[in-house]
């Protein structure tokens, strides 16, 4: 359905972060040509861009300059391709197509699908160490610390082993809630953050917006597992059913369509809760938070 | 053979980098548990520490304090384990043996081992961006932008690619060098401008020890393919002979053994001579030079 908010603020996000890619992964006319072509194969011309816009979202709210945080969302969007990268891999998920088109260890190789994730793992940092990022080298250093913090062993990274390990023990439903905050949560939690960091809004002024981004994390992950179920691999740009095939406990498989999906709402509504001291300008997070269970991709 | 001033060195930072690993790599009690535990199996307790001595050694001329120098180390010593993680697995060099043990893939899996890299370079930026590693957030900011360079497309990354494309081309002399500048030497670099970003000499400052790291990483890298022509398994504590094997252009196979010693021996003089201006507070950069090309591992 068209949304008056949100479907310009996608497509807006999608060129600027588009354009920002084509800039910072400019091909050198040598033999690290292959690796500069393959990081531009998955991190250009696809995906939704949820994290840049959910970036660019909350540093709205405090009137950061919008280059800026285009060049954070860059950075959690470039951390965001290299996890899909390696989770694609036949050593981990082993997946054939994504965002619409074959994986990248298919269309170059696993080898070079390795390095180009390694690639824009590092590149992430590089453009927050970047002083275009801000000039406040506090305020960069406070991004790098909470992105690595996202990304790694304690977020991120975390969450993926838990992922792995969970195809091997049937988890609860407070397992499977802990495992999708670290593997997605924390990653969505540092966009919602990133923006209040720029903004200079101290750790104590952020509280309600780590609530937002917790519930509607994972609402965004409980509507993933909906559509792993009932959603359309044309659609999805990725193969359906897989969770179910692999046997792995999800939100669906634990509470059922109809409580999962009461669910989402339910989180999407106390998401939406938290910005109650916002007035127009938090319309977009807003948005966002609706999107997350009325998509259809 | 025993040297006074390295072989000290060398024991103490292998004894404070294994602590201080072992400190940021406490095993949670939850299902993570196996990744931490990855993790510590390839950082801790094997390696030369080659890069952490660099990083304190540099950092010494300095007057920087110990325990930050440490840190910084560390960080790049998490580059290098991950880079080898990476490297090992069967898509890359397929290699079994690694620092005397069964490389991570071979003692975990390989899902395990990717996740493993992928955390340790996350590590590796939390490290930084921690301001118990430095005070100041415009010193760490510089660090994370020079070592995500170092580490990225256009550093060790952008090495690691055209060394994939060179199994499948004849390179020359000036090919190979540019290689291995980038595979290991943007990383040796990084070490020794650390010393002087944390010890706040700006860049123009730098040229020296830049010098003495290019020339000192080159020796280092000749040196190594030595090694893998003439070494023993058991010191080197890897698979002897795999370039060769591979059909790879290395500096041995371009200049033969005996020139390649010479060059090697060359650049350690020129790289020593960049400390000219230095006093005794250099020796161990200079012992860490000559050990480059007297080493047998």
């Amino acid at each position: 359905m068209a949304d008056t908010i949100l479907d310009p603020a996608f497509e807006r996000i999608r060129t600027e972060i588009d354009s920002l890619f084509d800039a910072l992964l400019a091909v050198p006319p040598d033999p690290r040509a292959r690796l500069f072509e393959a990081m531009r194969y998955a991190a250009i011309g696809a995906g939704k861009r949820l994290r840049p816009l959910l970036v660019t979202a909350s540093a709205g709210l405090f009137h950061v300059d919008r280059q800026r945080a285009l060049r954070v969302g860059a950075a959690v969007e470039a951390i965001h391709v290299y996890s899909l990268i390696h989770d694609d891999l036949p050593c981990m998920d082993d997946d054939d197509i994504r965002r619409g088109k074959p994986t990248l260890h298919k269309a170059y190789d696993e080898a070079t699908a390795v390095l180009a994730g390694d690639s824009l793992h590092a590149l992430a940092f590089e453009i927050l160490g970047d002083d275009a990022t801000h000039e406040d080298p506090f305020v960069r250093s406070e991004l790098i610390g909470e992105l690595a913090r996202a990304a790694g062993p304690s977020g991120m990274a975390g969450g993926q082993m838990m992922d792995m390990v969970a195809a091997e023990s049937a988890l609860d439903l407070s397992a499977v809630t802990r495992l999708q905050q670290l593997k997605t949560g924390a990653l969505i939690g540092f966009c919602l953050e990133a923006g209040a960091i720029m903004g200079r809004i101290p750790p104590e002024g952020r509280t309600k917006l780590r609530g937002y981004a917790r519930d509607v994390g994972l609402a965004f992950q409980i509507a993933d597992d909906l559509l792993d179920e009932e959603g359309e691999e044309e659609k999805t740009g990725k193969k359906v059913g897989k969770d179910r095939d692999q046997g792995k406990e999800t939100f669906v498989t634990l509470l059922g369509r109809d409580r999962a999906r009461q669910q989402a709402e339910l989180l999407v509504a106390q998401g939406i809760e938290y910005l109650a001291s916002y007035g127009a300008e938090a319309d977009l997070l807003r948005a966002i938070a609706r999107f997350a269970v009325e998509r259809d991709h």
